[in-house]
């Protein structure tokens, strides 16, 4: 149970710390950092190298248990930033709740379990670890954030060369399945759907998803590192959350319903993370889109250019974590959606569900 | 002086002309179309085969005058699909105006003259005689879109051959200096702007622009085929349109203020043309942006994947014209945007200049 | 039965159809064509609309039993160009024997088929067909030349819409399946595999290929255009081939010991098909590559680029045919080759297959 | 004056420096390694992070006076690799000659200065040291490497706020002024042109040139690191080294003919630093290319895979240094081509320019 800043610094490439210095001036030290959630400037991708050169940049720099989450692909207006989530116990008597986080990790994922039961399991038991110790209403939580592993070509010759059958033989389809068999072991944790869902989504069925399991894969990592956000009234700040959904990549609806909300409590949006794919029925509303016919730019990188404009202009700044790729991150096509916002302590804390899809 | 209706239908591929079914459907003829604007799904850059395929299917099917405008790319969200501007003379009583619209072309544009005052003046002459054909006040006159030639490596080394120095040594810079030269043109023509601050803008000076020239280059033609859209108090039909600007590539408000404008005069929007760059400084709203230091996708590409976005938003549907690279089309790192709506004839005809920047 | 002269010409463009002017000073018309086969300039993937707007200018201009293959992809060092295959029965007594070709095209090959069993039938049996028509021994055939279909994102939604299942949900990959069924097809009709082989190799068992299969997939047909070039002593013309293997992506060997059988028997390299792909192990000779893991470029471009430059440098000029993906076209990570290459009548006609593999 | 010897290891990512045990294996310290060069696998274009990562990566292990050169771009065949220079004064009687190597960096060259005389001066000056410390003849020099900045998007909008034009606007487009400003500085230092000469073609004539030039430009530092090699008898050690030019980008011959030149000599090749770069005509034997015309996948990428193979074909094998963008490195569309050997002490050592262009 920790209470939580959030503190979102623009980067000037993935290598870039100056966020040490506000985090610094705002009184904490990089012990106090539980995570950090970066959007960096690589092609979101399988070769994406900004990722792992800022994980190198900041896993030295910060405490042991913290957790590193770059997500890759700025497409479109996007910003890269950093979103440091500090822990901050102050109570603050005039709220009567607050944003809370807890950070972990899975065991090592081994290639022959990636996009398979194994990873989701791993992932299931892990958030459940983690609600537990938030010590949260499975309702109050409001986004669970995953970063997983993919499978490399020398992942995929090894396992042939073992005899057994990779879950892709294509690195970039492995990044879809690692983060489809994340959201599915967060929607188990959740309770948000039953075993046999599970499996059956696992197996291809895009009939299950959770408005708020946020996954996203990469080269850089061979576990998965879990961030889970809730609120708690057993803390006292003025950070909240709620979660909704897109129904589609331009369902810029889902995303001015929730920013109403919001204005409705008093309160200012900090943060949206935002799922975004490309509908894999190829059309959107009836019409054709050309996302998933394009081979010369992948389809998430097309999504997440869409979404991160509309959420982008909700925002007010391009400085938003959107990831591409929403398997069972909201219904196919669409995505989950978490909204982070700061109420003035003056607004009465009221329910936060009245968005929420 | 001709009325027009608009048709706007979804393409299979660039080589679709199913529309024509629609047309004939309508009551039409192929000889009845004034013009062929279509968005087509290639790169949008030097090697779009997309536009010449659409260009060598549509060009036989038309009358001697029409003209063909294919901006390639429909990154995103964005639908491909064509709008066809028929001419429609019948006079509906009820409307004390209408759309009305012109096309020409220009003479061929020789290399040495792409992207230069040559081009420039040419589009401007071109420009100017279409909008005496049309007899309408300036302020009438809502969107001149043209389409205009590259520079090929082929271009450039027949040039070096001859000692002639090309306006670019770079034949996706040959696109954006085709475009400036166009949109000056325009900016000329509808006395926005003077010679010497066109020439100024020809030589790098981002200073003037048009909120109504949308210009898109491309391999598929040697001169520049010009459409012109304006009201007209001569005929009556329930088209309209109006023009304003993205002053950046996420200013939803310009387009929900559009939005608001059109449901204000009880109109419905049909067709939205918008210009989308990635803006030149580097940064949107004090923050960076990594369009132009993205090697792998061409900044255009992103700037119409963002804007795309927000325009199917607000249109409802991904079947919007916006087209990449706006070059003196509306202010650096924003965007021309002309709306064109049918109102309903029971509604009063109102000016619909409020809502124009 | 029909001798053939080839006629190879640079093409200013996928629409370029200059290479009929060479064809008519050289005394034939168009409708002595049997088969134009042409690289184009586009990415060689889905959405290559060069190929199409080829297929679509060249189609017209030729005679109904006339096939076009239009391979996509010109990376690095290749040149755009056209391979006009021409009838001509012209008796050159100085020769004992002479390269022919037959043409034809499988049924439509329905989606539900597509990289499957009757798309492997298919060819099969329309290749079958073309061996009795040109009464040529098996091992006097020394290419099979197959343009294929392969699925669209409307394709596979429309099965998804009946519940069956397509080869790939992925576009890409569904150019792999169709280009392997195509192979697979022709190595059963040359007799190189039984039938238990090819269904293996089709179930993904990369043991079983032909070096004389060459296979491309495309967007811009529903059936299989076949070629197939054959010697036979029932003609007399100077043209001969011969067929090898490229062992790797950069097995220069291989086509320099060819050229070298070439230049012993006193000929000269007119063309060189070959097949080029990246290994699928993730390493050629024992070093990674990058191929696979470049979320960029796709792999057949890389490939197509490398394999390229050995070619047009063993050839002398970079107007080669030279596709990417190579199936079970040649071993995995390998390609077939094809040289065709013309003797001087004076030099003794000698059996020509020293060389191959 | 340090006699070295050469160290190439592959590397199974960008921050893999396994090289380190290879390193200690062969009785050697990470203290005498003067240079590691290596080939990372990004785009080698401005977003590049493999190259940052690698530096950053190394350098912190390596000594004060070492330098790092990164070239990105493992296209086609390519093998990502290290080549570690390392010190080994060691006296190998058998041997009267051996390779020597220096190296260093200029200041930091300012964002104004990139591409233009300061930089070419800087680089001048610096490797005119070198060749002071190395007390070698300037014709036994073989190769002088240089990696330099480039211009970010936020340099040239920096520049723009001060009013100072910025060589280039385009981020990509720096890269090449910045390789060229680097290559002139070389040949000015190693006397193969002068200042006149020099100074026009820094404003674009490429008629002046140096075959043993290799400079590579990146984003992840602001000095130009140099590394120089060469033949001293003063050393006593079995490398050696020759330079030579490839004409174009499929010049087989001029690679083959220096393995025979080596072969020759009893030598082994032990690596090839190669400079690889679309012709600016557009054309390569009088046959067009694509490379310029294509805008999915910039110039640099497809010459480093067309050379690539080659060079691949060359050595045997391909953990080879061919680095993309070759402005002033060999003649316009060619590239300067340098072969480190090995000879056998048995062999007697003779003259190594026999095959130099």
């Amino acid at each position: 149970m920790t209470g939580v800043r959030l503190l979102t610094v623009p980067t000037a490439g993935p290598d870039d710390t100056t966020a040490l210095k506000a985090l610094s001036d705002s009184g904490a030290s990089p012990d106090d950092v539980l995570a950090v959630i970066g959007k960096t400037e690589g092609n979101g991708c399988v070769n994406d190298f900004s990722r792992t050169l800022a994980a190198a940049t900041w896993d030295p720099r910060l405490g042991a248990e913290a957790i590193t989450v770059f997500s890759g692909g700025t497409e479109g207006v996007l910003a890269p930033h950093v979103n440091l989530l500090v822990a901050d116990d102050s109570h603050d008597p005039r709220h009567d709740r607050g944003l809370v986080a807890a950070v972990g990790s899975t065991p090592v994922i081994p290639p022959d379990e990636l996009g398979r039961a194994g990873q989701m399991e791993a992932v299931r038991d892990t958030v459940a670890k983690l609600l537990v110790d938030l010590d949260v209403a499975v309702d109050d939580v409001h986004l669970v954030l995953v970063k997983c592993p993919l499978l490399t070509s020398t992942d995929i010759a090894e396992m042939h060369g073992r005899g057994v059958e990779p879950v892709s033989e294509d690195t970039y389809e492995s990044m879809a399945r690692s983060r489809a068999a994340s959201s599915l072991g967060i929607a188990l944790s959740l309770g948000e759907i039953d075993d046999d869902t599970a499996r059956a989504a696992l197996a291809g069925r895009r009939t299950a998803w959770s408005n708020r399991a946020s996954a996203s894969a990469g080269a850089e990592l061979d576990t998965c590192h879990i961030l889970v956000l809730a609120e708690s009234p057993a803390v006292s700040n003025p950070l909240r959350a709620l979660h909704t959904e897109m129904t589609d990549a331009y369902d810029l609806a889902a995303l001015q319903d929730a920013a109403a909300v919001v204005a409705g409590r008093g309160g200012r949006i900090r943060q949206l993370f935002v799922k975004a794919e490309s509908a894999p029925s190829g059309t959107i509303r009836g019409l054709r889109h050309t996302m998933l016919t394009d081979s010369d730019i992948n389809a998430t990188r097309h999504a997440r250019a869409a979404v991160g404009a509309l959420a982008a202009a909700v925002k007010g700044d391009a400085a938003v974590y959107v990831s591409g790729g929403a398997e069972h991150q909201g219904r196919p096509g669409g995505g989950s959606v978490t909204v982070v916002y700061e109420v003035d302590p003056a607004h009465t804390a009221t329910s936060n569900r009245g968005a929420e899809r």
